[in-house]
């Protein structure tokens, strides 16, 4: 029988075991779930700023002038905006004009948001334009023909589909740009017309912007490659640009055996395809700052063996957390308690408590034997989590917990 | 170019159009939007009491004592709990202490409510014990003995895994029971250590639960005689019972090829397998007393064709309903302007505006031209639509409606 690995994959400088107890940073998750209840949101802001930090020297490194904005829609936590705010290292991307309402109230100017929606009503184009200054990614002819009514002279940038796109593990229902056709963005057949309804509607092409995957990692960034040749296509048409916007998709790796995205080597890619036609690259990573910064804690009631499977219950299901059950990505289970050195791992299939049969947490996981009232912590729960939490069947009630960065000592 | 039908396959009494325009339960569709805001849910009550009178009618016909429960996962609206309970026809099935607090709310005693649960924590268990006469059905050996030691005596309801099932198009995700292991009820090799913890714990059996497939029509009644003989084998264990619950998943037709399922033929299905074992055979109905009784009304705003496909968006998506992105369960988007008998239908995909690849409210609907502004009112959004709703990309908000049942005149 398989025996507890002493260090993990997934241990780093701030999520560690530390004397038996899984600490985040620096702080005892079973100590934070005492003191809050579960279910339990734990955000780790130190995490969120070190990952930005790391996106900002892959780009220095390769001397590639570029603006970052963090996709609120994974996580819109307002402590973990107006950490980022305060930072002052990045913008936020948002798609719906309560997002970007939110990035105001979080302290952000207009300037520093950029907008990349899609299906936007009149009602959401009018919201939009009260805010001067805010980046516009225009997604359609239909968007450019209203924005020229409504605001001539003003600058927007275009949402281009490249007709391409590459993520995790390829899931069909994560293809933001493909073989199917997608809703998204301005499609290579309406690039001319989208150019004619610019000019005519006196409109100023900022910046294009390319989504082209989500979730990628080291072993996508070849594919990345043909995607960006597709897109110089576009760019080649225009004057030189203000920003290419690359969009988000940098992902991070969900089980032991993923290899973590290699951002020096993903800036080196940009550099030499883009690097020529812009003043600034710009990206909007989601997941990429905030996945691996947050942990859903739970708490183990019903431990069963039905059939061959060994069921652990929990008291939180798909209503709190939405990706494995509907778009089967792990989120991991982790003992807030250390497994001693000869515990003994066995496959342990977690149950949430949404009357549903594929609210699973996770399948088969190597847990040590679990018990009523044990906590497991679920590693990589801060992206697309909470934000995206339902009151299905009223099991909806959840806290959530910013761990604060604190700010260096000053020197002496 | 197919021509659109003056008879379409989804009208009926109450839902149908009038001089052009859809109307439900009297009222017009575009009025009633006019007059609340998009999104906006709108739900008959009449069509909701109608099929829940349809259900007594057919086990009234088999001559069948029987109970029926509304499964409030589906539609947890406080107007229609409140209507149902009025109406006093139906008890009410919950699945966490918080939808019990709610049917309380809405006037239910504690005797006409089901509750049946999964992965319960402790603090949900002692919830629940401080309703006495609550129907409570255990899931699991561990909640048997619990009870057991929290309320010795009490009577309890077992819920049964059988091993098999059925549902929506056989529907991989909404399999209750079946081939793979499912976290749900005690499995058959459990059944004897359960009746020896019940006995030891001096509880009493009142009933046997089975929950046997989800969505199942007509054609899917021949395999459940299958399991139906599949539970027999854990009845005959017991003495004669004072309830047998058949459990839910009693579909509506979502296309234009479903059968309806004969709920007469279900009846007496129930009454051939389960007539003698037991004083009452209860069920509890969610979609089906719901589902068609309810509809999303969207506005149109973006039309567009992109690559092969004729895109038209719409404020809002599956945000506030999840059934088409993540069960492929369809909802028909219907204009509420009916389409002149020489209208051109052209495939048409219907675009939500959640900045995610898959939110696609439907796929190739056959419809007339449509423009901004233009009304689509989905059908069959009454039931799992608004109770899954999220607040993704912060476009989570939306009116629900419900359209009051009106008491017939009094006779002259």
């Amino acid at each position: 029988m398989p025996k507890a690995n002493p260090r993990p994959w997934w241990a780093r400088a701030g999520l560690a075991y530390a004397r038996q107890h899984l600490c985040i940073a620096g702080h005892s998750v079973a100590d934070l779930a005492a003191q809050h209840s579960s279910p339990l949101y734990l955000y780790d802001e130190t995490r969120v700023h070190e990952n930005l930090g790391r996106l900002h020297a892959a780009f220095d490194q390769a001397a590639l002038p570029h603006r970052i904005f963090y996709a609120m829609k994974s996580n819109r936590h307002p402590e973990l905006l107006e950490g980022l705010r305060r930072l002052g290292r990045c913008g936020v991307d948002t798609c719906s004009p309560a997002e970007v309402a939110a990035a105001r109230a979080a302290g952000f100017a207009a300037k520093d948001i950029s907008f990349t929606g899609t299906s936007l009503s009149d009602r959401d184009l009018a919201a939009l334009l009260e805010h001067p200054g805010l980046i516009l990614n225009l997604d359609s002819l239909h968007d450019i023909k209203r924005v020229a009514q409504l605001a001539p002279g003003r600058s927007v940038g275009l949402r281009i589909n490249p007709g391409l796109g590459t993520g995790y593990r390829s899931h069909q229902r994560l293809r933001y740009a493909g073989a199917q056709d997608t809703k998204f963005g301005l499609h290579r057949e309406q690039f001319p017309a989208a150019l004619r309804a610019i000019r005519q509607g006196g409109l100023i092409i900022d910046g294009l912007h390319f989504h082209t995957g989500c979730g990628f990692l080291s072993p996508q960034l070849k594919g990345l490659k043909g995607i960006f040749r597709a897109c110089t296509g576009f760019i080649e048409k225009l004057p030189r640009l203000r920003y290419l916007n690359v969009g988000g998709g940098l992902g991070i790796p969900l089980d032991a055996t993923d290899e973590p995205l290699d951002v020096v080597a993903w800036t080196q890619l940009l550099k030499t395809h883009f690097g020529d036609w812009a003043d600034e690259i710009w990206c909007e990573p989601g997941d990429y700052l905030v996945k691996d910064a947050g942990l859903l804690v739970l708490e183990v009631n019903t431990v069963e063996t039905k059939g061959r499977t060994l069921f652990a219950g929990v008291n939180g299901g798909f209503s709190l957390h939405p990706e494995p059950a509907f778009y089967q990505l792990p989120i991991h289970p982790v003992p807030t308690r250390q497994p001693g050195a000869r515990a003994r791992l066995q496959p342990t299939t977690i149950a949430g408590n949404i009357n549903e049969a594929h609210d699973l947490l996770h399948q088969d996981a190597m847990l040590p034997k679990l018990r009523n009232g044990d906590l497991l912590a679920f590693l990589n729960a801060g992206g697309y989590g909470a934000a995206m939490a339902s009151r299905h069947c009223l099991r909806g009630e959840f806290q959530e917990v910013v761990l604060p960065a604190v700010p260096p000592p000053p020197r002496k």
